[in-house]
């Protein structure tokens, strides 16, 4: 679709460009805008329909929107605030540089200015800082015609009709309706008749990744949000629970692989910040090679002796490390959608200490065999045997507890993934391998 | 809540158990009977309100399910089966053994047997495996008022009815309005003259995985499944889309730990099958390090000459390893939300070269300082700066490389992880190192 659009701008043809814009789904439009260059973005951006820039703009990528907030005049721009949502004009001006900013918040109403500096207001991971102030809701003793009246009077702006909650005159939340329960019922029943009571909620300070999980299990399409008194404020919407969701994810897969986690995208983030976020866990996991290090010059004498010795080093460090993260990730991924809890540690200790020992078992015998094979060398097939199977045990065993140990620690449990363990497992399969070849070989 | 269960059950207070189920979530309720025993979940079963019984059903633990359908009756199961929704009965269906599966199938209608076999029928990662056929559909010149008496009589047994699916007399899908639409308009408007006629929709044999992005991209609630011939055969929601993304997500995790796939969860898979997951890939990795073996033992000499030069095996081996995981990650999760295309090859291989610059020389200062002022060799420092730069070098090039080659090949970039890039950086790496070493250490 880019190519069209690019095409049609170069021939002038803003007719059938309209046209085109005017077909297209606004998640498409909104892609295609951040792949053309500044210039084009302005022109093309003032194609599209009036009632459909709002929703295409909050869908941009930040730096799109940030050069459109250039380029627009000021009455553009507050068109295009107006018809924003207050959480996706927050998640504008969380994004925008300070100058910027300003100028958005002068063209913006007096109310909807507020409502964005209330929502500024939330820490940065909590519920509130996800959810609008936009739903809709009603008080107990509505029918269900008053309902569908003011629900068509004000529905349009509000991001999402499909629940409705059910306040007291003190704007308590006491219970909600779907819309289809608003649909099946007769025009003169009361909200209270058809609402359901035990409202799941969470407050304005939960963990939005609590928020995220609670969706997953309970199908929801939104969660309310409430204050510390449980007056209703605002709700979280299914959308913005799978975009927590997804970068929750890509944190943890970057935290696995000792990295600073970071909120841009890889094409989009520079080489030097990218710099940045790896080389920090490189200086810290290269301090414990140093240990590394220092344990086999203090075993000189031994592979002295026996040179052969040297060239399984890296055959039982790579075990290890395997062994380890496989052990590590799940027990990182199971702790992360709570199916196992740090109270749990014995079992999943017991677990992996069975797993290793058929693993390494395994691999003992499959590498005792190979190397007799290879080198007919008896001693040197059960010293490699025998270090590969307590490397294994010793792996698995730090692999599931040590994140378990983290979570305790209140730490994050990611950060104990395939590469802090590798590193760890290796000074101590190294300690294994040099002692069981000074003690059965006769070094 | 488990534990006032069991209270109950033991105090024989079956009334208050009734009451405390009757008000408690269905999702919550299911993850209760989970956590008993298997007696005691067909007594609280059958405590359930009868409408709420067959969604509780569908959300607890396929082994919990295989339990009760061993313990109910005949009219039991069929009194479930009739309320369950299609797609939940598939998946019931798809994981019990065969024996309880012609149970569940001689218990169920007519109508219900032939739509959960034509379900099965679709491959296992396609759209049609996650669709159901309960939706609501209109024709196009349904009115408004017409559309609400027709929700109203057949509502309640559809799973969706926020999106309503406009067709034309063939059954081809012409158009989508939403509830909100439909709830906004005048009576007597046709459906023909509010619904949105550019549709997205999904082909039947459409990879589950795609259709998942999809609603992430587009923030639907449900999408449409189309057959070959365009005609609309069921829809895809939301929940089941969530489902799918966070199992994606496991199992690239499982993967990127050289783990094959599972789709069991962590503590209830079996040790042994566990085992098979992890064993493959350990054996497959360690063919390589026979490799790395090989190359050691040809440079026996330089070590012999200069002990010192193998203490450093494990710190090159692990920044190596580390370097290429950081870049690997970034380019196999980059190439999962299609970020990158296997097109972009060169413009990632030119950022991952000058982050490699930028981490390899800060590594190679930070440690030639180090071990100049730690050994007063200078030959030794200079030897380790530059092997550690060609390293980082060498290993960002491979971590980002390799994910876009499998891709290319049509293999999964996932197993292009970490495990994978270590092993291969560390035989490279030490003949960068052992080179050098040579090169300038006179040996």
């Amino acid at each position: 679709m880019v190519e069209k659009i690019i095409e049609l701008l170069e021939k002038e043809n803003f007719k059938e460009l309209k046209l085109l814009l005017s077909e297209a789904n606004e998640a498409d439009i909104a892609e295609c805008l951040d792949e053309l260059d500044k210039n084009k973005q302005a022109v093309v951006f003032r194609l599209l329909k009036k009632d459909e820039a709002a929703d295409i703009f909050a869908r941009m990528d930040p730096d799109t929107q940030e050069n459109l907030i250039e380029t627009l005049s000021d009455n553009e721009i507050a068109s295009i605030v107006s018809k924003m949502y207050i959480d996706d004009a927050v998640d504008l001006i969380d994004e925008l540089p300070a100058n910027l900013v300003t100028r958005v918040l002068n063209n913006s109403s007096e109310t909807k200015r507020k409502a964005i500096n209330e929502m500024l207001k939330y820490p940065e991971d909590s519920a509130g800082s996800i959810m609008t102030t936009e739903y809709s809701s009603l008080e107990e003793d509505t029918t269900v015609e008053e309902a569908f009246n003011r629900i068509r009077k004000r529905g349009l702006t509000k991001e999402t009709i499909y629940t409705i909650y059910i306040t007291d005159k003190a704007r308590y939340l006491v219970g909600v309706v779907s819309a289809k329960d608003l649909l099946l019922a007769e025009p003169q029943t009361k909200m209270s008749e058809i609402m359901e009571e035990n409202v799941i909620s969470v407050n304005t300070n939960e963990d939005k990744e609590e928020v995220a999980k609670m969706f997953d299990k309970y199908d929801f399409l939104a969660i309310p949000v409430v204050d510390s008194e449980t007056r209703l404020v605002g709700i979280v919407t299914i959308d913005d629970a799978i975009d927590v969701m997804s970068e929750e994810n890509e944190e943890d897969f970057e935290k696995m692989a000792a990295m600073a986690p970071s909120e841009e995208d890889y094409m989009k983030e520079s080489v030097f910040s990218q710099y940045r976020n790896r080389i920090v866990w490189l200086l810290v996991l290269m301090l414990s090679s140093i240990v590394t290090g220092k344990i086999i010059t203090s075993y000189e004498n031994a592979f002295a002796a026996v040179p052969i010795l040297v060239s399984f080093i890296p055959m039982i460090m790579d075990t290890g490390g395997n062994c380890g993260s496989q052990a590590s990730t799940m027990v990182i991924r199971a702790l992360a959608t709570d199916e196992v809890e740090t109270r749990d540690v014995l079992k999943v200790w017991w677990k992996e200490i069975r797993i290793a020992m058929l693993v390494g078992g395994t691999l003992a015998i499959v590498n005792g065999v190979r190397i007799f094979l290879q080198y007919h060398d008896l001693s040197l097939a059960i010293v490699i045997g025998i270090t590969l199977f307590f490397t294994a045990m010793l792996a698995k065993s730090l692999g599931c507890l040590l994140p378990i140990l983290a979570k305790s620690l209140k730490l994050d449990p990611a950060y104990m993934a395939s590469p802090m363990i590798t590193t760890m497992v290796d000074a101590c399969s190294l300690v294994i391998f040099f002692n069981i070849a000074l003690l059965l070989m006769n070094i």
